[in-house]
């Protein structure tokens, strides 16, 4: 059966080839900025191979991924050249560069620069105080980073008086940059579910921030 | 002299014209983020009126300013028809869209990618440490925030132990994103600068990130 043995070797090293060159994305799913990714990704058709990385194990410390990654932060997209490209961000910016078809990142040069203003509020007003409140008063991260339990309480009231800016804004406006879907709104929507860990939730006064919400959320990229 | 008064109602006319037309950016001299954006446009060699704001007297706070940006925030930048964008980066992109020569955000999508998750690297390993750093030492801020000391001493560690990871970085690198001068080398500059006001400053044994700083330093925009 010689014709079988060539055919299996065939199959091998195409098994081989395919592990070696197609594009994937290391991350964990639970997480937020991988989510983050996932969604941009859905909205934009893309398919993508993502492998689960066993962060609580420490799995994203290892040498091999420092090598990848050195920040050891998820997610990261790793090309087919095994060039590796680390913060959620970067992975969303180089997409909408290579795939311009929907965009998420903006359309003319102002609506560029809300799409990124929104979305930096969002990250240092809200997702990141409650990353902080996170880490800190939940002590996940205790054996690689020391929590600081006042931080984390402090993060947490941060993060809770945002909501009252956002409600403000959608008062007026659709998203978060006007009658425009952005990656800021998936920002925040990933990072209102994420909240759901440390207890905080926008409360039944907030109706302007839920309307937006409850919208966003009924989008297909939203179980992606 | 009914000319005279013509031409001295004409004269009116047009400084409040010019008031009302002219693009500008509120700012604080000495803050870190103001000196990335005049880097920023030094480089791409754009004029710009800037404005002073007292953020020590809280001038940033009153609801003339609070109007044109709710996060009190600065640097902003106001537009002809008084549209404002805050937010460091959103400030930069929009002039890198507006124009495009002398890019400094990338040339390419895998590039632009790279400036990005540099861009954030910086930002969240180094900058954003050293400012929380600042703001929960030294208490320039108590009366509109609550300092926690023990914060404030672990992220100036955590941004203290950056350095080592920048060095090795630029062992085997120009710049951050290779041999490409960009938006990320000035954060990296502007935020090393601001650390000597909590006495931090990479150390002599960090010869590949002080070879890096003494060539972007060199760079006339260093003075902007």
């Amino acid at each position: 059966m010689s014709l079988s043995k060539f055919q299996l070797l065939l199959g091998l090293i195409f098994l081989f080839m395919f592990e070696l060159t197609v594009m994937k994305i290391f991350e964990t799913n639970k997480a937020p900025n991988p989510r983050r990714v996932r969604i941009f990704l859905a909205e934009k058709a893309i398919e993508m191979e993502y492998i689960e990385v066993n962060i609580a194990g420490g799995e994203n410390l290892t040498p091999a991924m420092r090598a990848k990654n050195p920040t050891t932060k998820i997610p990261f997209l790793e090309l087919d050249d095994g060039t590796c490209i680390g913060e959620t961000t970067a992975i969303c910016r180089y997409f909408e560069e290579l795939n311009p078809e929907n965009p998420l990142m903006g359309r003319t040069p102002l609506e560029k620069a809300q799409v990124e203003m929104w979305q930096r509020r969002v990250e240092f007003h809200f997702m990141l105080p409650i990353g902080m409140c996170f880490q800190h008063t939940s002590g996940y991260f205790k054996d690689r980073m020391k929590p600081i339990a006042e931080w984390g309480k402090v993060s947490g009231e941060n993060a809770i008086a945002y909501f009252n800016e956002l409600n403000k804004h959608f008062k007026t406006s659709t998203y978060l940059v006007g009658d425009y879907f952005s990656i800021a709104d998936i920002n925040l929507l990933c990072a209102i579910d994420f909240a759901r860990v440390v207890k905080i939730r926008p409360s039944e006064e907030y109706t302007y921030l839920l309307a937006w919400y409850k919208k966003v959320s009924a989008r297909p990229s939203y179980s992606a």
